[in-house]
């Protein structure tokens, strides 16, 4: 080594400047769901669907194994998506149109891409703008095909490099990109009332009644395991990990805190919902939008409600129906003295999370 | 969405007030054994039985695979019944005749279901009463047949959920179920004595002498690493993970914190017990009685001893013997000034957890 | 139960006093990595070499699956020499000679002997000295063969059981242990090229230059995780995981905490560097020494950079370069006040690992 050796910094991830329309990244790594990562998520997520959790009741509604929830394929494709589009991100803005495809098992390996859709500096402040990207996540079948598992749309604020570059906004039309949920057929031979107790009794289509609001149970405290969950995913935005990065700017930061990756409530709301909405889903068909409204931290305890909007046939499925829902996240945070008429004295409740949802649900006429 | 919705807040678990005798629950869920759940309870519980550890090793004995060391045979079937038994519980009181049965290894999976036997209110609390349960865990074999790994009672103290509602008490006969330790036969041409420098020299049938108590050197400290846990053995008591509900009781609960799930502090005394009596053992055969005497928090130091209680001859396995123990759990917490004789000063000794408990142990002569 | 019973507190570990010239120890237990013990270690070290992350890359390489990283390798391995070697140690303070050689896949056993090479008492702390081993890691290959899958040498300062006991220093040789890097043929007819974006674009063969040193621009703080995690490798040493141990005699141990084990920063400095200089290798030859230059604890952020120092052609492989790196490990520590060349106002820059690295690199030419 020489007394003065070449310094090389790498720019890490892509910056508000360096997106361009129709822009296409093949993201880098790939990822083989292992069973580690499956029970690491699955569980922590408290996902109560015997489809994610009992091998014999998967297999007996014609899965080829223990199938992975919907919040597990998401984690998994959207983190890939992290380093190219927002390693340098301010805050996720948006989930738009995220759709499901082919069934993903343990075992299966994902691997995602992403187009450039639209970019809008901001009005206000000259070192941020927003980002418009389509992703789909694919799984190989064989050794050369592959299937959509899933694909959804984003709306991402991402930071300039340099302030000073003047950015252009612009914004393409969106892909068409096929991707049905993959259901197993119904087969009138399988006793599936033999299998009826190992999910919830009064969450089937005909129980989930439009125009009511459901008060999920459980809360879920968040430790910063946060920081460990949100490595393994392969997610590298340094928010969630790098706590010397916020000591040295802790304004920039809420609370001089890392923040929770958005993915954590995420799954966890969808799983603190799952015994009284999702236990008798087959899986979940599309999330129309879906946002984060405050942000999470280390010592939080999440809660979930699920507000029922509608539901109606499911076409050529006369054993599932739709259900359309909102899903709600919230926390409580202390506010001493003060009275709030929908939390415990001294405490507010605050929203930060919702996402509209459309699950596939059995029909007790058909499975118990 | 109407302006006010309906709104349902269901109930979940079940209150003392709603047992009634030989009332049978078949719990929801089951439970797939995946390699993420085997190594993230069997490495964290400090077990060192390399039939835990090493496939080679299990496979020279005679066993599949990697076999599920009875600890975590317990903390996946006891958890299933969380929901149905306990999550409305203010205590674990006591385990009873808990008996293992085939063994269990990776994928296999586990279903669970529990006859109620007695229920008991208390003199002095009119909102609580004791449940007494016995419970059975089957894992399925093939498509069709299904043999009992483990079954046992307990009694565990559960609240009311009306108080004034008058609860009678009630006790039948447990059921006679059949479950014994299934063992690989003993293979006298294979040689078991390459296979000893795996296990410690010094923990064989002929080595543990009654009326010793083993003083095991380890200690492990508890972090909030439980919450992640017990969410991950689908226990959904939320005691050990929902902070906000003891924030706003904090007196109901033991120095306002979580309560660490009795399981942890369980299958670590039984790991930090293993070089010394369980290394050369090819299972525990029951657990006569068992409780947990004191609760443990995040930031404790879990310490277990062990006493030999009896030795006698295994019928029909000159191999093995069958050895009596008591296995002790303590933890110590600061007592500053005070001397107490068998702490540090400054320091007091607690005990947890204890264990009356039964193993099949190797004998050198056949083994080493 | 007597009323006294005899009480036996076993010696775990050897002492100074213990070792002998040439004594061979075949570590107890072994251990199969599951995929829960894969997923937990690579993802946790950031490391993103798609050998270790996707299965449809590693077997288009020529590998049977995805393959162990060096990292988790030498973890397992090591961890299996502890309890003999260095249950008893202070410090750890050479890694040397540390070679890989067959690929580690998931499933794969392995078990660790070890030799004592030397002891040389301290001269200035009677209650210490340097013991130097050399540890061999071996998987099993069918039922009856096996194949070396690492071999290395450590030196590590160990405390004497009994201060009084007259301790000889002494050296040997170290064995000649063949252990080369496994590596697939290069095949002409794969079709490489079609997989080049799953890895990074410039840290092939041709990108890596000598007298550069890149500055990894991640860090990664870590939490008290590190009790868990270095648990699950079955590293016993009671200053990972043992705090009442620490508080009984807390200047003994620095800042009266638990120390994070040297794997954990090792691991993690291997997986920082992974974008900018592992992605396209094919695995670490050699580390020819390596050291931990401070103590890492819970809640310090780990960075890394690595210094170029020389490259040459791989002999018998056109299609791969040897490229010679140091890797070196640091943390940042609060001083208020202070101003240092190298780290912002008011923190000091602290050297925690360093490690001599060899690394088969693929070339652009052949691969992308």
């Amino acid at each position: 080594m020489s007394e003065q050796p070449h310094i090389i910094r790498k720019k890490t991830g892509n910056f508000l400047e360096d997106f361009r329309p129709g822009q296409l990244f093949r993201h880098k790594g790939g990822k083989t769901i292992s069973e580690g990562l499956f029970t690491t998520f699955t569980d922590f997520s408290m996902a109560t669907n015997a489809l994610c959790k009992n091998a014999r009741y998967a297999n007996a509604h014609g899965y080829e194994g223990l199938v992975c929830p919907p919040g597990l394929v998401m984690l998994v494709a959207f983190s890939q998506t992290v380093e190219d589009i927002s390693e340098n991100a301010r805050a996720n803005l948006e989930y738009i149109d995220m759709r499901f495809g082919a069934p993903v098992y343990v075992g299966d390996t994902l691997e995602v891409e992403t187009k450039v859709l639209g970019l809008r500096p901001s009005a206000s402040r000259p070192d941020l703008g927003i980002v418009h990207v389509q992703s789909t996540a694919r799984k190989a079948v064989g050794s050369s095909d592959e299937v959509i598992v899933m694909t959804w749309q984003r709306k991402v604020q991402v930071y300039k490099d340099d302030v000073d570059i003047e950015v252009e906004g612009f914004q393409i039309e969106a892909d068409e990109v096929a991707c049905e949920l993959g259901l197993p057929a119904y087969q009138p031979e399988t006793d599936y009332k033999a299998l009826s107790h190992l999910s919830s009794a009064d969450s089937y289509f005909e129980d989930l009644q439009p125009d009511s609001l459901i008060e999920h149970s459980r809360g879920r405290t968040v430790t910063d395991e946060h920081i460990h969950l949100t490595g393994i995913l392969d997610n590298t935005s340094q928010v969630h990990c790098n706590q010397f990065m916020i000591d040295l700017d802790p304004d920039r930061y809420v609370g001089g805190e890392l923040i929770v990756f958005g993915g954590i409530p995420f799954v966890l709301c969808l799983g603190l919902s799952g015994p009284d909405v999702a236990d008798n889903s087959l899986g979940d068909v599309v999330y129309r939008t879906g946002r984060h409204t405050a942000p999470l931290q280390a010592g939080d305890t999440v809660f979930a409600a699920t507000e029922i909007l509608d539901k109606r046939d499911y076409p050529g499925r006369p054993d599932l129906g739709l259900v359309e829902v909102r899903l709600l996240g919230h926390k409580f945070v202390a506010d001493a003295g003060a009275e709030h008429p929908d939390a415990p004295a001294g405490w507010k409740k605050v929203r930060i999370f919702e996402l509209e949802r459309t699950l596939a649900v059995k029909r007790r006429s058909h499975y118990a």
